[in-house]
């Protein structure tokens, strides 16, 4: 355990007051809070699942601190995690605020042997999942996302970088194992086995879980779909893209916690965002105050499905047609004529609808992690009665099933929408709940 | 230009003298020659395009030494080509030494800041192109460069590497850009477009280059394979995988001179391998004594083509099936009882159909480079007659064509011969010769 355990030289968690010590010693950050040390609030936040999370008042300004244990902060030290994750935290938001500027929290200091970083504390921003629970719309929440995933994808995929340059991305988070150890065990494997991390609503979802982990077309598909995870160097991905990433207000919207950052598949992310807006609906019957008031807010948040995809590769798309495209993939050079054009055009539509294929099974990989993995979300852990929980997770369930097992099916986004409401009136679990 | 061509402190190129003043200084090696530094022969034998190689024998033993240059060795220093690349070549022979024990020459000392490998001497053995244009037979080739490909590429996939070592094994070779970037020019793009490296046998192929280089569905296949070398890390490639990378005698086949490794599909080697035979299939109406006096080596050429890719497939699956699949890729915990077995090994077939269409599409790309790009074969160069050399080129790019723009067509290898014997006996210039 020592060993794991083991830390740089310098290394020390802060707690509130050497935090605040510490601050006072980093000269621009004691000037921004203004003040004196004294009088800055500081408070443990205690949101993260891995980290420690800060957040400082001056006079003048504040900072969110984030440091990195070395260990599974909710777990503890029996689950050892190296602190190079707050590295990769590091170097994903510089270059994110870069590719897609103010949709990243500004990073205002780095001491990599703290494992710490300081970055803009977003106020009155609160995290998404929070704001769907309370039925909350955000109208700028989908064009501010989809500048995010458009632009940081794109711009990091090989029809923007010069060869030598994605070689390098690839090589900056090839070190960041330890993170995409966990998501490929947690949503990729145990999940659809016996293993003692899995949980659900039992038990409600007991028969289901057992038809799933016996399911051969879905544990064939969840195998390739970790393949690609692992094989599959498309982009800069975020690395796990969920509503609890996403911190927002009506006018402006932020990702945030981008450790698990390595260059993968794009799909990932893009199903990992658009099954937590699922989740989001399909636990709506769980938060709305009679049934059916809340069916405005489901129509919301399938526009966002829709919106998230839609709007994301009409940018994406302009973006590969405009001089970013400057990258080794697809030699605008050998497409110069009309007829070219054409054809790199009929290339660019071939690659959307693979990266929509990919989208759908990574999809149905994040519905089923968040309802019998490891890791849940208070979606649905806030439905207090398990029998609704489980008549809302089953939905996920099931839909999951037919993304993973089916996926040639949903070919469009209009096929996924339309699939989820179906999947919204019908009951899984045939019983009269 | 200067910045260019720099080079580590210590760094200066070997001539015959300073060469045997640096073994003498060497005492393994020394040793292993035997006798006195003044008995020794040293030659230049100037066979490789991009660096210096000598031969050494002393009494007892004698060894190949290569150093790479600043530059490539064929061009000048106008083509400057990092020094590095005898650092990824080290890494590789090294690694392949131990995934496919006797198939790569051994090495003996390695200076990294000479960029120089000294390596076991191959003697008898010669240039695979030398024994292949003299019609001679191989009867141990096929198992033994499957032994090569299968267990290289099946140990440094997914299926047999745990995740955090594959991707300490991509990091590895994440800075050979240079080398994949000359593969990425001169295979994937320049013959596909007018470029100053472009050369054919020219006026008989211009017609089929000026057709080759406006069809959209062959651009847009390449321009798919080439998104796929940059981009699919599926285990770890030699990267130079042609006939004159292979060194044998009737009974014994190495694998020299893995500058271009790198982590990529493995299909890219597969073609080059496949192709490599085929070019050599063309090629021998420009070799045999009078018209189908070869005929008996060409069955035994297309032999290893289908043995080539039928070994190699038997192989790698009996390593997935065998407990050197033990990486994370296609978990076993997953697939445990029969129907899950069975399962496992649907997905298995699965996979090696998929590779094998990048094979035929990537044999499609080493044949267009062979015949229409920078980088061409003495199977073709030394028929010194052009129309005849023609004809036999005009064969492979016929083939290389369809291969594709109509890659699914070519399910199974015995399509692929068969349309090989297809297109021998057609005459793809239409003209009489």
């Amino acid at each position: 355990m020592t060993a794991d355990l083991s830390v740089p030289l310098g290394y020390r968690a802060l707690d509130l007051d050497s935090l605040r010590s510490y601050v006072a010693e980093q000269p621009r950050l004691a000037e921004c809070l203004g003040g004196a040390a004294a009088d800055w609030q500081v408070e443990e936040v205690g949101d993260g699942n891995l980290n420690l999370v800060f957040k400082l008042h001056g006079p003048k300004a504040g900072f969110a601190v984030k440091q990195a244990l070395p260990y599974v902060r909710l777990v503890g030290e029996s689950w050892p995690l190296p602190l190079s994750r707050a590295h990769y935290e590091h170097e994903a938001l510089t270059l994110e605020a870069s590719l897609a500027p103010g949709r990243v929290p500004a990073v205002a200091h780095y001491d990599e042997s703290l494992a710490l970083i300081a970055m803009e504390l977003l106020e009155p921003h609160i995290i998404m999942r929070h704001g769907t629970i309370a039925g909350t719309r955000y109208p700028n929440f989908v064009e501010d996302i989809t500048d995010f995933t458009a632009r940081c994808y794109f711009l990091t995929s090989d029809m923007a970088l010069p060869a030598p340059r994605k070689k390098g991305l690839i090589g900056t988070f090839a070190g960041n194992t330890a993170l995409c150890k966990i998501t490929e065990d947690l949503i990729f494997t145990e999940p659809y086995m016996t293993a003692d991390n899995n949980r659900w609503t039992s038990p409600y979802l007991d028969g289901m879980v057992a038809a799933l982990q016996q399911d051969q077309a879905v544990k064939r598909a969840i195998s390739r779909l970790k393949l690609a995870f692992m094989s599959h160097t498309q982009a800069l991905l975020h690395g796990d893209l969920h509503a609890g990433s996403i911190m927002l207000t009506t006018e402006d919207t932020r990702v945030i916690d981008p450790e698990f950052a390595f260059v993968g598949p794009i799909g990932f992310d893009m199903g990992s965002l658009l099954a937590n807006l699922l989740i989001s609906y399909f636990s709506q019957a769980g938060h709305e105050e009679s049934p059916g008031a809340r069916d405005g807010y489901r129509d919301w948040l399938l526009e966002c499905v829709s919106g998230c995809w839609t709007r994301f590769e009409e940018k994406f798309l302009a973006l590969w047609r405009s001089n970013a495209a400057s990258g080794d993939g697809y030699s605008k050079a050998l497409f110069q004529d009309d007829s070219g054009k054409a054809a790199l055009d009929a290339e660019r539509v071939r690659y959307m609808h693979q990266l929509f294929a990919d989208t759908v099974g990574f999809t149905g990989a994040e519905l089923i992690r968040r309802t019998v993995g490891l890791a849940h979300n208070i979606d649905f852990e806030w439905i207090e009665e398990p029998a609704l929980r489980a008549h809302c997770e089953a939905r996920a369930i099931a839909l999951a099933r037919d993304l993973l097992a089916d996926t040639a099916l949903y070919a469009t986004i209009d096929h996924l929408v339309a699939a989820v409401r179906r999947m919204e009136s019908c009951n899984p679990l045939g019983n009269d709940a």
